[in-house]
């Protein structure tokens, strides 16, 4: 698949490249970058021969946020309408209920970070520039953010006038805590790399020329001689079980999940183990089962 | 209103100071205190004038916890009353329930940070000495937390053979991790300014006399050129989202907040942003709407 | 009680040691060693004379994993059950329901992490050297875990194509946050003590020789003067309010908390502040009533 907005190419090892292209306009967020990030992370990346995902941007950007110049992206709503809790509840469920939102309604940032999260394989974010937005927002969604020196991250929204979107709510508080989440929406500024790092939002911050060769360095520590369904198991896991109630429901996944890879790379990992020689995994992460109680 | 144990004040930048203010008691808290900042944050502190909220203590503590030496408060329970899961429930939902308790079955601590926690607008806690007991737990539910060098934090609960309350085994774990939370509850030890900074309590420590300036000065960032109504908004999908399973849930109320915000502040943050001018908003906190499913 | 795999002694002031104990193997987990945890933790540990578990291991090792040599472990799994969420969840429920998962299913570091969540006392993991595998993740639901100098944490599933296990998708992002429980997860590398201490993974490194009495210094603090009640049930509330979705839920269980303990240790605890004494506290952990709704 070619796309306008992006390029997405994968190597020998698994480790896939999505680049954010439009340089001329700092990589700016607009409704077909959004459908065709939507198209990659349900499309291209689930394939199998996709081990992980590296996402920068072209240029000396990340991504500027949503283009506001654009016409009808998320403030072109409709102001007649009158949505509630319920109302969006049903759309989502069925969007036919009520035709009258189409895709208005949803954020759209949203449907792409819910697709980041739903790929079942390690997502690395290398923030090569400035982050701004749905530009840093979109990465609260991914596992792990490396970022160049030359990176400005900023939840701007209350300077805007609306809301941190994109389930960032749901994913900042987890990685950097509530309070230092607070304080980066309440202030709505830009904060450095190194700001950034000290508050946890970064996993580490290289030199610009550094930056995707540790990025695919990490990628390759996450691939060679590892399971992709252990890890993609390992994910839905982390994600799911940190955020309910008792272990107990935890115990129940992992039960299920364990039991699945024993009989699965599980025989071969620890034969290898045991034959002190390299894996050579079989499993598939588009076949990892369903492991979570409804 | 006029209080007995605080005053309330609030600048022409809509900063308000709440101070406790019983230094002769070291501002310890009683029922007085507790009805009165109940009523400060369900009341003064909800105008829209009020931006944001400084607490701070008057003299040399911040609050030296329950005042022990008053009769009638939390251990003055009529020990005749035998509470269940159940009818503490039920009573909660409708006090004329189980009438014999009164309100002297619900913590005190609690019924305050629940009304902190409920009050759409960025509350700092400027913790300018000793701050324990409940003196410590009730900044727990404020957003930020700033020190003074000479302020003293402790959750003593352990050694007095009480529970730590006010929904600080809700609150603390989600600010400084599990770990700390559970180490400082047990040692029920008093921590310094550092050890709580070190931890992950306290945002930032200060000398003394640059305590308050740090906190209007944040207070500052939070309210000038930004919407009340996206920073009220944010601090609830924050606390709420961050809480629930499934960043599903978030992505239904970041909509609806996105819709809300999209035709009303929105407008001119974007405007404004495209003019590259400061922006006027006139959206209100008071009239936040309701955007979280039942 | 006397056991195969482990050695389990209380001294004078209640802190009870619990060693893994097959130096041979690096105390390599086997299924007698989970019967044997799960009966001290259900069991020897619950005694109201012990008022914390300091848990440490024999010689050079904390505990090596699941020892892959021994048959019948974990991967001794029947391949011809076909379990779902649905069939285990009712297998948890009853286990008559499915004769034939017999406790096969069921992951066997869970059963003990589950057991030692449960136990409402604080509990020390003293990490003296490798601790791999169910070695590193039964640490994650023990309270807090100091470490020698010498300690090497592998969360290592991944390359045996194995999920993490134990509750420890649960454990660990409460503990160290969802990005640096994903990096571990992902690498199945082996980390050093310092690596772990960075990633908030331990609460402190010692000398080898300094670790045990760092251990013993700290459960000090967590039993003299302490009450029992007091720190089982803030254990209780903190594990379930930092999980559930409202504060309301968390000042429900306060309030209950708090009334148990007001009628009990609290009125000592109280008394003895008041007259500048320690307290004699005779409240028992064993008694310690359910203050969580259904």
């Amino acid at each position: 698949m070619t796309y306008e907005t992006l390029t997405f190419e994968t190597d020998a090892d698994g480790i896939a490249t999505l680049t954010l292209h439009r340089p001329e306009a700092l990589n700016a967020f607009d409704l077909t970058m959004a459908r065709e990030l939507l198209a990659v992370f349900t499309g291209d990346a689930t394939a199998d021969d996709v081990r992980a995902v590296v996402v920068t941007g072209a240029g000396r950007a990340f991504c500027a946020g949503m283009d506001l110049s654009a016409p009808g992206n998320v403030f072109g709503l409709d102001e007649s309408l009158t949505p509630t809790p319920a109302s969006l509840q049903a759309h989502l469920a069925d969007p036919s209920v009520h035709p009258e939102y189409a895709d208005g309604l949803r954020d759209t940032g949203g449907k792409v970070t819910l697709a980041i999260h739903a790929l079942p394989k390690p997502v690395i974010a290398a923030i090569n520039g400035p982050a701004v937005g749905i530009g840093a927002t979109m990465t609260c969604a991914m596992d792990l953010r490396l970022a160049s020196t030359t990176a400005r991250i900023g939840f701007v929204f209350g300077r805007l006038g609306i809301v941190p979107e994109a389930c960032s709510s749901w994913f900042l508080p987890r990685i950097v805590g509530v309070q230092t989440a607070l304080e980066w929406f309440y202030s709505a500024d830009i904060l450095t790399a190194q700001e950034a790092y000290d508050g946890g939002l970064l996993r580490s911050v290289h030199e610009p020329d550094e930056l995707l060769p540790a990025a695919y360095a990490l990628a390759r520590r996450f691939v060679v001689d590892r399971s992709p369904v252990a890890l993609g198991l390992a994910k839905q896991l982390v994600y799911r079980n940190m955020a309910v109630d008792h272990p107990l429901e935890a115990h129940l996944a992992d039960s299920l999940a364990m039991w699945h890879t024993s009989v699965g790379d599980g025989k071969e990992g620890v034969a290898a183990f045991l034959e002190k020689r390299a894996p050579e995994f079989t499993g598939q992460a588009s076949k990892i089962p369903d492991v979570f109680p409804v």
